[in-house]
């Protein structure tokens, strides 16, 4: 193969090398062709988020004993990147088992040292990831879990602009007034969990507050964001391995802070089985599922779908809640959810996309005649 | 002329025969020549209507003693009309007296009694705006203030489906999601005034009382429409003459309801000037200057461009209240605007509109091709 050409493992065809731009292009053009295999696959991807999202809130009420959690949320976090890491090796086994002759062996060590080299960039991510788990409580002191919760939400549109840095992506006016609204509908959908005195923007308006705030929610945003980019920019590397360096690095990076915490506190902290049941371990799993479907996410669709899903897998949530339970919808809860599925048509809609691509048409077209002059 | 044909006033090209559709379609023409002179109108329009909704409250809130209202509400709008009355008769002898040489006379009995005869449809709107007065009484009967506030929103929705149906406007799936975004952003800004237990949706949900929101919400739409309806079919005729003639009508209808009432309540209800101080004689001098300006919305621009005029006036008195008062603007307030902005650049941006248009071309094209089969 040339220098500076790379072969896309799905469709063969030769592209140019990989640097950011030509990457996000690449991928682009291979999303531009969009078959029906691709809809079902992004169908799929969203429905068993919304399975695994709906389970959360059953499985976390069956985790507390007397409505307390016995066991350390540190040890969860660790937990649950072990059990990603062993669903990676089970997958990784299962796949070379099935493996065509003429391929690659997954299981030689030097594929695995190869694939190692090329996507150490994972270790950003899963050292973003270990941060953030750190800063949510951190969190916690500062703001009530309601504001963290409101604030969360500002996470949507720092994806698009460390996607539109990162990734190159592109979006249309009507797409960048579709995640406002996004925001704006999540939001209104939260307003009544804000306790009284803070529907009037109750937050500290102190920098050190501001300084949290952008933090908290930049780190995650561009662990997902990286986390997509590693992920695509090494398309031709098996998930099941992507996944096992992401969740190693993750393993290690939280073993570490364990470690710490043990170092600090003393050594009780170390056990960190201490107050698991089945259920937390049913929790556990859960996480690792939802994580490892995040991947999917990040690696065949991207970081917006996954947001969109997520949104989705909260509402229709509410909805299951209020038929089983015979709550009544509020009308912030019918007024948001009109909101984000009228935002989702216009992010998804060939209306708002069209435009986009005669926009690059354009450009391109503008870069052509630069070079002829 | 030919038959079937008319001549534009403004821009003196031919145009087809004024059926529905071709009106329409003139004015679409008409409109999508859209010159600064008519930016700059609908900019004043816009102010004009800004500065008169604003000023609304402090008026109401002079016009009261000790609290309440000491004159009949029937009254004021029986007052309206006549000073509408008024100001149509002195603009129409302003024009009269500037009017260039070799210009139709206007204020000839025969120019009169062939305007009266064009413009007999006023009397509909009239006629409907009318019962609306009647209308917004009885829904007081049926919910409360700030419920009857919420199902007015609703107006924009009708408004947009009638404008389709009477005037053949085409608006895109943006534009048609961006009404509904007016709609929810005006609500989520008037969610805090629901009274506690009405968030879930607190209607009394009854037949009776969807007939009631049903012809509570069509009645005002449909005066509306068939206000601008009638005002641009007659587009050669002065503004000014069917202001006359719509509030003549208009003055007409509340009299024979003032009438009425005397009948059943007895002669004392029939003294309309009862209550009245100079601030009520204010409050109705803007009433009546809002409904003047309303008309050059109808026939200068449309109906949907006075809804969002009057949500901005809202908007601009909520940020005023807030700083001259100090009050703090709720979440509420801000996820709200946020929403109606987002919804104005959405329905008024060229993005939406060049679809429309194209849409127009290709269904232009199917037509060709039916005709010559």
């Amino acid at each position: 193969m040339k220098k500076g050409t790379i072969e896309c493992s799905v469709c063969h065809s030769k592209l140019v090398s990989p640097t950011t731009r030509s990457v996000s292009r690449a991928y682009d053009r291979h999303k531009s062709r969009v078959s029906s295999k691709q809809r079902a696959l992004n169908f799929l991807l969203v429905v068993g988020d919304c399975i695994l999202v709906g389970l959360q809130p059953i499985l976390v009420y069956m985790s507390k004993v007397d409505g307390h959690f016995m066991f350390s949320p540190v040890s969860v976090n660790f937990l649950t990147e072990c059990a990603k890491v062993v669903f990676a090796v089970v997958m990784l086994l299962f796949q070379a088992r099935h493996q065509k002759v003429g391929e690659k062996p997954l299981l030689s060590l030097s594929t695995f040292m190869q694939a190692a080299r090329n996507n150490a960039l994972l270790a950003v991510p899963a050292l973003l990831y270990a941060i953030n788990n750190y800063l949510k409580f951190i969190m916690q002191l500062y703001f009530n879990p309601a504001t963290v919760k409101m604030l969360s939400n500002l996470k949507v549109l720092v994806i698009a602009v460390l996607l539109k840095m990162i990734m190159r992506r592109r979006f249309s006016v009507i797409q960048w007034e579709a995640l406002a609204l996004l925001l704006i509908g999540i939001s209104v959908n939260q307003l009544r969990s804000l306790p009284e005195g803070a529907t009037s923007l109750g937050l500290p308006i102190t920098t050190i507050a501001y300084i949290y705030t952008l933090v908290f929610v930049t780190v995650p945003s561009l662990a997902s964001v990286y986390n997509e980019y590693a992920l695509k920019s090494q398309y031709d590397t098996s998930i099941y391995l992507q996944n096992l360096f992401l969740y190693g690095y993750g393993a290690i990076f939280n073993f570490l802070a364990i470690l710490g915490t043990a170092i600090i506190k003393g050594p009780s902290s170390f056990d960190i089985l201490q107050g698991h049941s089945k259920a937390t371990m049913l929790l556990i799993c859960n996480n690792a599922a939802q994580g490892i479907l995040s991947s999917f996410f990040f690696k065949y669709a991207d970081t917006i779908l996954k947001k969109y899903s997520s949104t989705v897998a909260t509402i229709f949530t509410g909805i299951a809640s209020a038929l089983l339970f015979g709550h009544t919808l509020t009308m912030n809860f019918i007024l948001g959810i009109s909101i984000v599925f009228i935002s989702m048509h216009q992010f998804f809609s060939p209306l708002s996309k069209v435009k986009d691509e005669q926009h690059n048409g354009k450009l391109e077209m503008v870069d052509l005649l630069d070079n002829h002059r």
